[in-house]
């Protein structure tokens, strides 16, 4: 077999066998498939596509191409979540209790990540001792134990992914639906998902800028994992404004307590609950959504939830005492509040350049080796629908370092799109793919 | 600029800039574009095609990449000619004798090549004596003095083109007609060409296997030449066939010896004077086509075209002698006929088998090391409309070394095509392709 041939197949919209696929990862996995024949190759399937058999072939080839996690020792169905990212998304941070509380086994490895913010690891990190790395064993155990485990993903974990992604971000290849599929289903299923729930972000904020490509996304995921014989659910969710007030490291961990008490913001709580209900069906623990709501619901006001997170803490060695006294996590030096110079309803929250802002202020990083800011972020005042008067502060700025902070307050200022008329923001679920539903 | 965004922009459809062509080829030139974009632009612009101003820009920007040879000095205009390669062409070797006969000055850089017999150097190679390096001083001079002069193209033409052209190979993007148009109007502009003939084959023995092909390559190329301010006319030219009867590197100079001569096969010098007369028409030196070709004709009785190939060979240390006494070439130990096992009049010969067979003799480089033997090769007895009758011999197969020969005769049979029907042979022009037709 000669790599040369599959690209040339590809090219001229052929089908591939299940063998060529396998050929094409393992071998550039192995560095024996060079990167200008990946890369042709990845253009060829932009323009010709990839079949669902194609596709559910590829992602099992990645899951194949480094260290599979074993967790049939957990007894139960062990149902992973996947959002495809957000500006001030910290649902794992909720989701993970909630559904560990309600009797999923929750074994989650979970990235840094570039970009606006961190990822769900470094958000944990910044409360105080908590422990982000565990061997195997001990990450088994305390699933077992706890029912809930979040530790750092490892780089053996479906390489084939990793060295793709890189690639197809030279060479301009990033948006292509059947590799964005493969690749969130590929580390799924080698973490040793049994069911899979995927949260498609549609909007300003998200990778998917329009309803039509977030739905192709999900179902396009949906049918992999039906493929491949994981039961998968996509809820596909607005991102038109970022998801709670929250954004920046130990901020959104702050929003996240309380939500696990009960409060915390309507579209963030909304969402958890959406997710956490599809979680418990595919888990087998609730019958239908209705059961499912009421014991997520119950689990909220009755402190399980965040009581399930301080079990959490404590057992990666962070401080639980943070639960109580959120103050204990690090904080900024100085909050400057953004004013609105002019007035209005708001129509649009441009999560984007908030995310911009964010980063400015130090909480994500640029580059791998860029440090973090814990404490810094971005808490909107106001959201979709709310009406700002002029002079009204819209946001607060926590802020280490002078960091030219009128410009970046302007900067805040502009992702607000104010409107004269009432505006009525948009339900945060937006629609479901089901394996019946394609 | 990024290769990223200009990969992008090409993969969307839309035109490069100039500015853009350019940062492509002399930054893959110079290594700073890496093989993986480079081959993720090929495969974009394989699908969305390159506009006759692009094709122009990535022409010309692949010629700067390198040597430019300066030709100025020459007085009068320099005609170059390019074949796109086809089973026993030796046309250079008479057309340049030829038309420098005319007046044209002819200063030609050839290559060795890969294939089935060796390029035009290897050929002059087989002339003992015959020098194929020179300086450029003296490479000047000669064409001053002697009107021809034939050299060992450097490596340092058109650099991006061999870079590119490696990368194609392994990459399933060498059947783009931009980038082949691209790459020989490139090396001939490099070469100093003031107007450009060119001979596009097309047949079974040819790179371009249809008529439609081969029009729409000999297009493009006229395109990139009218683009970039060089007259440029392409003929589609017949290879359903070898051209003459040779195949082999010394026994295809004998041929163009007699050619030389006034005789020779009829298609070759038919060949010869069709692109002799265009190039005539382009220096200026015949107003029309009838005057060029009786002057042709008239160089080709009167032994003036022969004696300017023995002026060739003088001046690059050769023995003339073998003008007049071709045997003083190299020779093949043992000829063995092929007998025709069948009857009938011949439909087709087909090419590429008879130049495996050449190849599998050792008239050809399998790869860059592989050694030419210069003696040996092909002599066809029969062409497409002569007739066969069983146990007539078909071909001599020129041997030096016991090849299996009875296994490499059964493949030349085997590139015989009879039927029972008369057969006309084709023309050898099937069409010409000028500034004015496109």
């Amino acid at each position: 077999m000669r790599m040369v041939d599959i690209i040339l197949k590809k090219r001229r919209g052929l089908e591939l066998t299940s063998e060529e696929i396998e050929f094409f990862i393992q071998g550039y996995t192995k560095g024996e498939v060079p990167d200008y024949q990946a890369a042709a190759f990845l253009m060829a399937a932009f323009f010709q596509g990839l079949t669902p058999r194609e596709t559910g072939d590829l992602t099992m080839s990645m899951a194949r191409s480094g260290d599979q996690a074993d967790l049939s020792s957990i007894p139960g169905i062990k149902v992973d979540k996947h959002s495809t990212g957000g500006v001030g998304d910290k649902v794992t941070l909720i989701l993970g209790p909630l559904v560990a509380a309600a009797g999923i086994p929750v074994a989650k490895m979970s990235g840094r990540g570039l970009g606006h913010t961190g990822g769900t690891i470094d958000k944990l990190e910044s409360i105080p001792g908590f422990q982000v790395t565990m061997d195997n064993q001990n990450f088994l155990q305390q699933v077992k134990r706890v029912k809930l485990a979040v530790v750092a993903q490892t780089g053996h974990l479906a390489p084939a992914d990793k060295k793709l992604y890189a690639l197809r971000d030279v060479t301009a290849t990033v948006d292509s639906i059947p590799f964005i599929a493969a690749s969130v289903m590929s580390k799924k299923i080698a973490a040793g998902a049994d069911a899979i729930v995927l949260d498609v972000k549609v909007g300003s904020g998200a990778f998917m800028k329009n309803s039509e490509d977030a739905f192709s996304l999900a179902r396009t995921m949906v049918e992999i994992g039906t493929s491949v014989g994981r039961q998968t659910v996509a809820l596909v969710t607005d991102m038109d404004q970022p998801l709670g007030f929250a954004i920046g490291n130990a901020l959104e961990v702050k929003e996240a307590i309380e939500t696990l008490r009960g409060n915390g913001p309507a579209d963030l709580r909304e969402l958890c609950i959406y997710l956490g209900t599809e979680m418990l069906k595919l888990a087998g623990i609730a019958e239908d959504e209705l059961v499912a709501r009421r014991k997520l619901e119950e689990l909220l006001s009755n402190g399980g939830a965040l009581n399930k997170f301080k079990e959490l803490i404590e057992a990666q060695g962070g401080d639980p005492e943070v639960v109580e006294n959120p103050d204990r996590l690090p904080g900024a030096s100085s909050v400057y509040p953004v004013i609105s110079d002019i007035e209005g309803y708001v129509r649009e929250i441009q999560s984007e350049q908030v995310g911009v802002v964010a980063m400015w202020l130090g909480a994500g990083r640029a580059t791998k080796e860029s440090v973090i800011d814990l404490g810094v972020g971005v808490v909107l005042k106001k959201k979709v629908g709310d009406y700002v008067k002029k002079g009204e502060v819209i946001a607060d700025l926590h802020v280490n370092e002078n960091k030219e902070i009128a410009k970046v307050a302007d900067l805040l200022r502009k992702a607000y799109v104010l409107q004269r008329e009432p505006v009525v923001a948009k339900e945060i679920l937006l629609g479901k793919v089901t394996k019946e539903s394609i």
